[in-house]
């Protein structure tokens, strides 16, 4: 049997990326409700993020995205964050925000619009370099909302057309990380809607090209770590973006609306290798706070990773190996609930206190004084969200 | 069997009511992309409203949603309708953009913000008073993002009690009509989420409270047309949003995203003796235009309505009550699809051309010079949208 | 905060009856593979659910299923279920594997396979009579694969009709439990569809109608907890079939595909009152175990619910009412997950030696000799299966 | 505008496979109702599609399913077929019926099961090789119902391997055709669950191995056309199983559930170069007729995709190429609908008598006798059916 002290070790190598919009206000079509202390600038992002880290130590890198974190001086802002104990990660491109993108970006009929799409992913790409960030990841919001609108398989050959200009421009150190959705906001067809797409991209592409995989993203009942294995197998597999949903994509706290499943993804990512210090899967989050704190939000957000992560790492193998291989399907099972329904809070806050952390990171954000600190300062100046 | 010609008496008892912010701008929690044009008060939403119901003689009245298309006078805004050719119609209460109704509106645990909801709406049935308006429409976004959120039990009590005062205030003209909701903007629970729900809630209420079923409101996969003719069979079917979607709300033009289920939809209506003069039900659109043209997209959604309602009306009733009574499963369907497969276009055409409407509604708008007009007169201002 | 021995006397209430047939084969329209050891006849199904019980003290009672376990002498049947310490429970009609029944049984457009049907019902109130079953449990596959192959509305009518005779012929200490489904075998429509149908019906018969809520028998997404409260409030929830599924109606074991959804709903049973001494709900497994071993899989499904009601007590329901008030939504949500998140298991094992139980009730089957002996001695007859 | 003259020579291209399974009896795991007039012999089947055949010109193929249509003399079964005018075609092959397969078949865990799997498909191509088939077709039943039942990582591998022996077999004529299913017969994970994991398989393989789209195979709310685009233009769309569905994998009538999204496909199919003389992708149906009769019930599905294969030709498609680059959404979708909505009944109907086809392929039927006939030789025997 497997025990918190033989994967305590394990433990050591989870990061998770934070995303600096979580910090921002969000919301539905239908209203965003604004919060005290929100961040007016990627610096007071960074400095949220930062917080999340210091209190528990899982979260060493801020995930940008531009324009919404654009800055004049990047090399000042990746100097800001290391003053703060955290470093910039992946640049996140946004192609659905300006006028021209109404019918699409990178897959758009008109060239000019296309251009521009692809000159705004070369920009990014500049500022990786400045920040030393690895990863480029898109997120397309190109779609149709009516059967018709457009020629879906011509939309496929700009895409790739597109894809292979900014792929092109990455260093031997760069990735190009394509994630897929299944729907919104575009409500007939996504132009990247599954993994399959965005596998077929990625390969065509080259070995720098991998696919990004949001749990969110998904039609109702995909089995996602069958996709985590997949992906893992075919060497695909960029980085994940975790949230979790109930109904279409939700955002919500990732390991909020089915717990299981974030233990059977987690499982499948050790299993096949995607975690650990050979690994170079990125695990980021990807959430809206729309109703609860922002900040306690990434910190519980973040806790759930990790002990979903000590979960999966309780499977006892071998045992459930030989249950495997003998066809005890009942046995199998009870193997992997085993390891689901240990309890290893306690232990996992004796972890984090032997290692310098507070026990309960929830608790030290409530007694450290910084959300009435934020509240008193951020006064005034525009609040960040996604529309800035 | 039958023909057009039997049919096309029927046809004169359409109307199908516009709401006011199908002319507004629109869009999802992404971009809300502007469009030239656009309304900037109620009374050009009215304007555009009844400039389709003169091409198309269906819809003579404007829904109106309040605070959105809130006036001084809504007796001279009667006035302004009646002069443009319409009427105004179903009063929609908004409980969702004001930062009180964050977590609930009718459903809140507070009293004080449950008594601002009601008194919302109290103020929205003495805009009725004003309107002769005969239905306040309630939707609510009141749910929770998380389970234990809220006590979902107490939000039902409350929301009864709540729902039972709003009752009382109407006359006796007067009607209470309760739209449910599968989820959005809550996205672990919602207190309306279902028909099941509503009706309870209007049984208890009575006579005079009836259910709004919006066709884009359901789980996936669920049997709409069952809905309608229960409710109908349980006299509790009180109004219709249509719209079509391929995913979640997606609110697109209806009959847009599957045909044959809007076919189906309005058999049932006719089956059960929701259509025509003696019927109360309600029809209304209740769209999103967030890419294409709002006016035109009105035009195409209630000659959508109109056309199913023909193609519904050809099903050879005495045949397929034959071949359901003995059982040939084929033959019942194949009279189904035969009205359904129906070309009712140039007949159609042919029909608007004989009461004085134009044959082609979209190309007579095109040709109208309305579009060149509102887009030279509606510069500056604060165009219509979700949030005004 | 609560504990485990706060909440332990609590358990003793559970009693969760188990399904004849689940000890028979089952499969799949592709493939039935027997197993061996099955039953042959009711007794040694009741043999088989006995030993259940025996082991784990949750499962006092058997339901029967008409006509699969008809047997000459029911009073005889009971005493055999009476020697072998269970008690025969509920009865479940069987109206749909008559050739009559192709096209609907309650609901046929034919009066005399309604009749038929009426009849097989009404035969099955004279078997509760004689095996002191409360319980009427009426599932119907009645439905339609096609649009138009029949009348949906004079089928709610012909069923309201049909359901009305039975519910005439009841004891005052008996119920009729109407189940829904929301789909197959029927593949267009549903005739009892959702729980609004269901609860229509009960509510126009009496107070002793009641619903049926199959926990597999919903619309994916479906948030089947608010249902359970709903239910509860409205007075009308008769009884859960306990099953899990990650897609359609897929009868696998309780608590197996996403145990927190089963936390829900047991956390919504305990707070409505539909558990413990008072509560008149009952509760019963209605799976199969395609591939699995049936006995082990019966013990590990009311483990399984005996588990996840032992968490649902451990919510500390005033510190969640206090952040439920203040609309602390991070805090509230938390304690439902502290609840889930603890582990009961061990606590459980020691309780039940307790009581005089094994304190591993699947490894005390699986050193008990009983599988060798019952494989050993069920050779040749006909098993058990959904067809006999 | 394009008319019906214009496309009726592309209508002689269509040749559609019908599936001998079809004409047996079919139902759900509660119930197979069987039918009058059954064939009892693989030839008996064939000389039902054959029939359908001579009344439609449409199905000149029949696909056998091993062993189901399992004969001592292959050869014998092709001059049967070819006397009554129809050819054998795709080969099925059949992995899940034997009590070996439980657990799964080219993926078991256990060698020796993988090696009886492969012998059943190479038995198949052996059979191939005696009937002229191109095409050998791979619907794997393989899944696992439980988490952790079986290790998916290495059951992709060792699917991969076996489908590598089964490939390397094949002639340089012959092709490997690989379904994939969302789920069911398994109901936690499948192996071949989406078009991305069958296409992968695919790739590796190599240029003669090919996915088989069935329609009825995904998760609720895919864009079906979307991957049949994607399938076209990666070079790797190698069948069609039509059908359709409200709900799982229903095996209705194709086009009776949402005729417009069959058309849809149709369209997709057709402007990516899948339809016509110089196109290899097969067309077959794959249906049950549960409670329908089975000749009549493939007359009108072949009929289906006959219909909106003419109204797919009949989009303007440059019109729509205008409307499509000049971003006029409403436009380009009223391009699509117009010629969906276009009545081709009546056209098609005098196209077929003057091809010597019976204007009305099922009143043809209904008048041949060929009912009767069929109803009273046929007594006796074995009825065919899935589980012979």
């Amino acid at each position: 049997m497997t025990t918190f002290s033989d994967i305590a070790p394990q433990l050591t190598h989870q990061e998770i990326e934070l995303p600096s919009w979580a910090f921002g206000n969000s919301g539905t079509r239908f209203k965003v409700f604004a919060q005290a202390g929100v961040p007016r600038t990627p610096e007071e992002k960074i400095a949220d993020a930062a917080k999340v880290h210091e209190l528990t130590g899982l979260a060493p890198k801020v995930a940008l995205h531009i324009p919404w974190d654009l800055v004049d001086d990047f090399d000042k802002l990746g100097a800001f964050a290391a003053d703060h104990g955290v470093r910039l990660g992946t640049i996140n491109t946004n192609t659905f925000q300006d006028d021209d993108y109404k019918l699409g970006s990178l897959t758009h009929p008109d060239a000019a619009v296309r251009r521009k799409a692809i000159d705004h992913m070369l920009r990014c790409v500049d500022i990786m370099d400045s920040t030393g960030s690895r990863d480029l990841k898109i997120w397309l919001a190109d779609g149709t909302n009516y059967p018709g609108q457009d020629d879906t398989r011509s939309r496929q050959d700009r895409l790739a057309e597109s894809l292979r200009v900014v792929y092109d421009r990455l260093s031997a150190e760069q990735r190009l990380v394509l994630e897929y959705k299944f729907f919104e906001p575009a409500f007939y067809h996504t132009d990247v809607p599954d993994w399959g797409t965005s596998y077929a991209h990625c390969a065509a592409l080259g070995d720098r090209a991998k696919v990004c995989l949001d749990t969110g993203h998904h039609a109702p009942g995909t089995n996602i770590e069958f996709i985590v294995m997949q992906l893992l197998r075919l060497g695909k597999l960029g980085s994940f973006d975790f949230n979790s949903r109930f109904y279409a994509d939700d955002d919500l706290i990732v390991g909020a609306a089915d717990p299981f499943q974030l233990f059977r993804i987690l499982y499948e990512v050790i299993r096949s290798g995607g975690y650990g210090a050979n690994s170079d899967v990125a695990f980021m989050l990807d959430q809206c706070h729309n109703i609860e704190e922002k900040i306690p939000g990434q910190i519980r957000s973040v806790l759930n990773v990790q002990e979903m992560t000590a979960r999966a790492l309780l499977v006892d193998a071998d045992a459930l190996a030989d249950a495997q291989t003998s066809g005890d399907v009942l046995a199998a099972n009870q193997l992997m609930m085993d390891a689901f329904y240990t309890d290893v809070r306690s232990d996992l806050a004796d972890w984090r206190a032997s290692r310098g952390l507070p026990a309960d990171p929830i608790a030290a954000y409530n007694a450290s004084g910084y959300r009435e600190q934020i509240t008193a300062d951020r006064v005034g100046g525009q609040q960040a969200g996604w529309g800035a």
